[in-house]
């Protein structure tokens, strides 16, 4: 990849959501996703880091402006995403488990549409600061 | 306070909640609390500081042991509010609006029952990274 | 201070300055400032934390709305300073030579002037990471 | 204290040490300091901020120089326990143990001998990110 | 590596260690290691990130249970080296200098052991918050 | 990369800047570049991250000393670039738009030179906590 930069721009969600999975009953449920699994939900302050990777435009010196990456993220995800509850208030998590991992894949889909196609993207999103995804994974 | 060192642990929980005034109609509550007020919940990762301070114990250096704090915060704080929705799981918050200011001074008389007079007692709640609170003011 | 609680909100600015005294030769300047004496200037990501204290409102549960204090912050602070040479695009700084100490105290005297006086005022404000200041000294 | 400011330096060393009471028996020793009473030591990253209070000096817009803070730091705390093991290679806790509360408590007194009476001094040191102490205590 | 997600768990451990080659003179070993010589060790807080990377289960949107990858890591990395001496405490550092670099190549044998051959193992291991290392090298 | 390990160090420098594009007018610059082309600079804490990648040594468990990758950075890049106008003070960005694309390259050509063809070299370079950028992308 030479000549290639990786931007990145971080920014952050806050959500409920609720692990479950309505094909099992409920024991299995309660094993597999224990507290995550409680019925009225819990929450996290998710942070999202979007990367772009290309060859930077020699007029600009940007692989791309991180500020419209921001506006962008905030279009396409804050504007789903921040302050709801990810199993009642999106179509995206209406069959979909909203594990970090399809959270990530779900943003991925979502921003992949809008960029580029030169440009690769990944996503690294924390759960919280000890539980993190990655997606594509490297 | 000659001779008194502060001692602190850091903890965290995650859960759901929704700001919400009963006594107001809709309109009032969404133009105060904003998208807070989401019927469906959100959600975030408090991070949650405990302060202790009193003259330390000559036979051990300690003004309280650590470990025993963060138990005793596990039993007493995290195991009420941890993965939980505060509105809807919670006995503190059938009728108090969860606001960081109200979580704080929650967790304050909860812990300040446990813990021997001697020792002041002060709280640190992180709601987001950029918005937290203290409880008693210093 | 009984029922008093602080509330905190964090805000971000990027700025840059040279310290330098006009009433010293190049040579004390040098001295007492060394590399900060640039007179091309360098410069910091200013991280602000802007605390208020008083009694919450019953009804909200709220000290202060931090969504209204970034608001403010915004309009007041970070709209003089963010992207300046706080030397030479702000008339505060114009015979104050911008030290953290000196920005924090200016930035008190600005926003004390918008909040009520019946909550307390304190401003913390890093220069970088391992130096910061407090206004007033609690 | 109007007028005041408090200026931070945060600096860190890394050590060895050892939670002990010699005057007790081991089963006692182990009931009260756990795995920190391992005879073999254990360690840490230790992160002290360094607080000074006072007036700013008008020429300089300075409480005090940072830089000179952290030369001072460097030269009384650094130089005797970076790399130490505090148990062994100290002379201050050849017989006092290293909590991190006598850690703060023996920092402060280095300290204050070595800086203007007028500047009131205060010490954070984390013994880990979730373990810290303060002297004296606010 | 399309569909493959890789997911993160943060974990920490205190230790105190000393870097020394056997077969060395103390003049060598101390223009090599410097303080890291010291004969009575210093210490650290460990942080460790170990990644796992596979395709979630279309059943869960798990890749791996991040409770489980935290309890396997507790029982298979911290118990044998939080708060101990690696030098001295355990077997892996008997002939092995515990550099940082050593010390995340032992973690991944252990766990590589421990985990399904179908997912990629990645250890990143800070020893300060400025130093830190990663295998197998990306 | 079989046996391969990255160690990485963390250093940091502040610095004024200001994106322009001299071939452009001024209201092109303005529409591209925003804030960021304050004709009297802004400034950042730039945090960098050196990444080597090697096998090694037997003798010393080490890739590569990171006391004396601290001393190199130290000497060919934050002599070069803390405390300074980038636009200015620097031969480096005389004729190239100071971006953080852009210093990434820079201090990455600067580095190559002075380590042995073996080991890996890849950057990471923090503008703020939100914007940064890698070179070579992975």
């Amino acid at each position: 990849m030479a000549n290639k930069v990786a931007v990145f721009r971080k920014e952050h969600f806050n959500a409920a959501h609720r692990l479950h999975n309505p094909l099992w009953d409920e024991a299995t449920n309660d094993k597999v996703f224990g507290k995550c699994n409680n019925p009225h939900y819990h929450g996290h302050n998710y942070e999202l880091i979007v990367k772009l990777t290309g060859v930077p435009d020699p007029a600009t010196g940007y692989v791309y402006d991180l500020k419209l990456l921001s506006d962008l993220v905030r279009d396409e995800i804050l504007e789903r995403f921040d302050h709801r509850n990810l199993n009642l208030d999106t179509v995206e998590f209406k069959d979909l488990n909203p594990t970090a991992e399809n959270i990530a894949v779900v943003i991925y889909d979502i921003l992949r549409e809008k960029i580029a196609k030169e440009l690769d993207l990944h996503i690294r999103l924390y759960e919280t600061e000890r539980n993190f995804v990655e997606y594509p994974a490297i």
